[in-house]
C-alpha cells in the first residue's frame, strides 16, 4: 500500500466511523433476526378470529370437531394442502401449530422407536448422524444438538446441496440415518433445489436402510416473484427410485396464516403414515379440529391459499427490494461481501470477508440493530469462516427496513475497513 | 344344590337369555366405552367458536397472540388456572390441546434427558418402572408400554393407592422412576385422594432421587355433587418434605371447554418449569397463543369455570343417577358385583364376578352396547382377576344411558349366572 493510499484508506475509514456513529446516535430498536410475519401480513387472516362460528363444528363425515378424536386431522385439510405438499390426502397428517413439533417428535420417535425401516431404534445404534447442508435454518441443527446427533455440514450449491460429497458421505457411513433439506426458498440463501438434485437424492444408494430426508418445505408458496416456481416431488421422485419411504415431507401454515395458530403437516409414504399415526396415538387423543375446521372455512381451496400468498407477496416483496436496493448501492463494490437475491421465502444471506460476521452483528446490535448470531446458520452455531449473515426483512415495517438495511451496510463496510487495518 | 332350586336356577337363566334375547332384537346400538363429553356439554362453549373475535389478539405485555412465541403460555391463562391446579402462575407452563401430550413428552423427555434431578436419562439406566395404582387409565399405561417401562400395578383403595406397597416398594427399588396419579374422582373409580395418603406420597423416601409423581388432576373442577370437594395440595405438600421437585401436575380444559380443542397445563416447581421449557425449546416456537387468549375471553376467571362446570354437572349428573338407580335395582343383590358410586369424574367402575368381566363386555358388545375391553384399566390390558368394567355415562343421550345401563345389567346377570353354570 502507498503512502497516499493508505492516507486515502485512513481518511474512508474514519468517515465510515463517523458515519457509523451517526448511526448509532439515532438510538434505533430494529430487528431483522427472525422469519416471523409482520402485523399487516397477520391483519390479512384476521377473519379466522372469529371463524368457524359458534353453530359451525361438524365436518366431513359428521365429525363433531368439538370432540376428540381424528388422529391423522380432518379429510378436508388434507385434501386442500395435497397438491402443495405433494402427497395424496391420505398420505397427509395434520397436526396442531408447529412443524418444528412434527419434525423434533419424528426424530425423536425415531430415536427411541426406530422408523418401519430400522431394525432397532436409532438411539441402539451408536452414534448417529444427520448431513446438514449450510447455511441453514438454526432450528434444525437445534433438534440434532439437543439429542446429540453427529451433524456433518455439506456445502449448499446455487442448485441444493453439494450431490457429490451428499452421495459419497450416505454411501459409505450407515450411521448416517437424515438430511435436512429446505428445498425451496431455502433458509436463509433462497436456494431451490434443482430437479437434478432431487433425482440424485432420491435415487442415491445410503448405507443406511433407515436414511430419511427431512423434506421441510416451509416456504412452498412463498414467492417473491411473478413465478411460481415448482420444484420436483420428491415423494414420487423416491418410490420410482425404489427408496418410497425415504422422505418426511412437512409443511406449515405459520407463515400463510397465523405464525402461532397455524397447521403443521406430514406427509410421506403409506408405511410412513401408518409409523406416524402409531407414533402419535400414545401421544395424543388427535389434534385440534376447530383450527383445522377454521382453516378449511377462511382458506376455502387451493386458489384461495395462492389468492392470499399473493397478498403476503404484495406486504413483503418491497422490503426484500429495499434491502437489495441498499445493498447494491452500498456493497457491490466491496470485495468479498455477496448476498442473495430470493425468489421466495424469509431471508436474505449476505456473506462477508471471511471473519467479518460476528464483528458486523456486534457493530449493528450496538448501533440498535438485531441480527441473528453470527453463526446460526451453521451446525453448532460455529461458521468456521465467520462470513454468513441471516437477514429477514419481513416483520419491521419498510422504513425501518431501510433504515437497518443502511445500518448494516454500514456496519459491513465498517468491519471490512476495520480488517483491511 | 337341590334338585328344585337347580331348576329353578334354570328357569332364571332361561327367563334371562330371552330377556337378553330381546333386548338384542331391538337392534340399538349404545357407547359406554369413553370418557367422552356429550354433544350438549360442547354447546356449552360454543361461544368460543367465534371467538376472540376479528380485532381481539393482543395479550398482556402487548403480545400480538397471532405471532411466534410466548413458550410458556399467557400470564392471563397461567393466572386463571393458578388456583385450580395449586400453583403460582409463573410455576403453570401452557400447552396446545392435550394434556396426554404433555405427559407422554414429559416421559420421552426424561427418557432422552432425564430429568432435573437425574444423573443420566432414564433410558441409559436400565430398566426402569412405573407404579400404576390400578384400576386405572389406559392412556397412562399406553405410555409406559410403548416405551417399555415396566409397570407395577399397586392397589387403589378407598383412599388412594396402598401406601404401606408403595412406600415399600419406592424404598427399596431405584429403578421405580414414577408413578401414575389421578388424585381427584380418579378414572374409573371415582376415588378422592386423603390428604394422609398426600401427605405420605410427598414425604416417603424414594430409592430414585428423580422419581417424579405424575399428578394428572384431570377432574379437578368436575364435581358431580354440590360438594366441591377439595384434596391436598400436593405441590406444597411435597416441598414441605423436601421433594420440591417431586410431583410434575396436569390439568386440561378438554372436560371444562371443547374437548378437542382446549388447552393443557402442567405445573411443578421452579426448576421443573425451568426443565421442562429447555426441554420444549427445540421442539416448538411456542403454543396456539390464540386458543389460550380465546380461553381467556370465555371462562372470564376461575368463577366463570366452575359456574361452567355447574351446567355440565346439570346434564351429566342424572346420567351417572340414571346408570346408579338401575344397577341398584338390577344388580344389588347379585353376589360378588359392586361398583362406585363417584362424587365426580366421568366413570363409574363396576366389579363383576371373578372372572366375568371379558364375557360382560362380549355379551354386551352382541347386544350392540359398545364397553371399554376389560383389562383396559390395567398395565398391559391384563386384568388377572378378569373383573373390572369401565363406564362412561356422559357420552350418549339420557334414554340411551338408561337402555345402555339395562343391557349391562343383563349381561351381568347372565354372565354371573353362566359362572354358576
Amino acid at each position: 500500500m502507498t503512502n497516499s493510499t493508505q492516507q486515502n484508506s485512513l481518511a474512508v475509514s474514519e468517515q465510515l466511523q463517523e458515519s457509523y456513529n451517526a448511526f448509532k446516535a439515532k438510538g434505533l430498536k430494529l430487528d431483522l433476526t427472525r422469519g416471523k410475519p409482520s402485523p399487516a401480513q397477520l391483519d390479512l387472516s384476521n377473519e379466522m378470529l372469529s371463524l368457524p362460528g359458534s353453530s359451525d363444528y361438524v365436518a366431513e363425515g359428521a365429525t363433531d370437531c368439538r370432540n376428540y378424536g381424528g388422529l391423522q386431522g380432518l379429510a378436508e385439510v388434507r385434501r386442500l394442502f395435497s397438491g402443495i405438499i405433494g402427497a395424496p390426502a391420505e398420505q397427509v397428517v395434520v397436526g396442531n401449530n408447529s412443524s418444528l413439533t412434527l419434525m423434533h417428535d419424528t426424530v425423536v420417535s425415531a430415536l427411541l422407536k426406530g422408523t418401519c425401516d430400522s431394525v432397532t431404534p436409532w438411539s441402539k445404534q451408536g452414534e448417529i448422524a444427520f448431513l446438514c447442508p449450510v447455511p441453514g435454518y438454526d432450528r434444525h441443527f437445534g433438534i440434532c444438538q439437543t439429542y446429540g446427533i453427529r451433524m456433518i455440514p455439506v456445502a449448499l450449491k446455487e442448485d441444493g446441496p453439494d450431490m457429490d460429497e451428499v452421495e459419497r458421505l450416505v454411501a459409505q457411513d450407515a450411521s448416517i440415518k437424515g438430511m435436512w433439506c429446505v428445498p425451496k426458498y431455502s433458509n436463509p440463501t433462497g436456494t431451490i433445489y434443482s430437479d437434478a438434485v432431487a433425482e440424485r437424492l432420491a435415487a442415491m444408494k445410503t448405507a443406511a436402510p433407515d436414511f430419511r430426508l427431512f423434506w421441510d418445505n416451509a416456504y412452498g408458496v412463498h414467492h417473491l416473484t411473478d413465478e411460481r416456481i415448482e420444484i420436483a416431488n420428491i415423494l414420487e421422485l423416491c418410490a420410482r427410485h425404489g427408496h418410497p419411504n425415504r422422505p418426511f415431507m412437512f409443511l406449515s401454515t405459520s407463515k400463510i396464516t397465523l405464525a402461532g395458530a397455524g397447521l403443521a403437516m406430514f406427509a410421506a409414504s403409506k408405511d410412513n403414515v401408518k409409523w406416524l399415526l402409531a407414533r402419535l396415538t400414545p401421544q395424543t387423543i388427535g389434534p385440534d379440529k376447530i383450527n383445522q375446521l377454521r382453516h378449511v372455512r377462511f382458506l376455502k381451496n387451493e386458489a384461495g391459499i395462492l389468492q392470499l400468498m399473493d397478498r403476503h407477496r404484495a406486504l413483503i416483496a418491497p422490503k426484500f427490494q429495499k434491502v437489495l436496493d441498499i445493498f447494491n448501492e452500498k456493497l457491490a463494490h466491496v470485495p468479498d461481501v455477496t448476498w442473495t437475491s430470493p425468489k421466495g421465502g424469509y431471508f436474505i444471506s449476505l456473506d462477508v470477508p471471511k471473519g467479518c460476521a460476528q464483528r458486523v452483528v456486534a457493530l449493528a446490535k450496538e448501533a440498535g440493530v438485531a441480527l441473528t448470531p453470527a453463526g446460526a446458520t451453521h451446525p453448532y452455531g460455529k461458521d468456521t469462516d465467520d462470513r454468513t449473515i441471516s437477514i429477514a426483512p419481513p416483520f419491521p415495517e419498510l422504513p425501518e427496513v431501510a433504515q437497518a438495511a443502511e445500518g448494516v451496510a454500514l456496519c459491513v463496510l465498517l468491519a471490512a475497513a476495520e480488517l483491511r487495518g
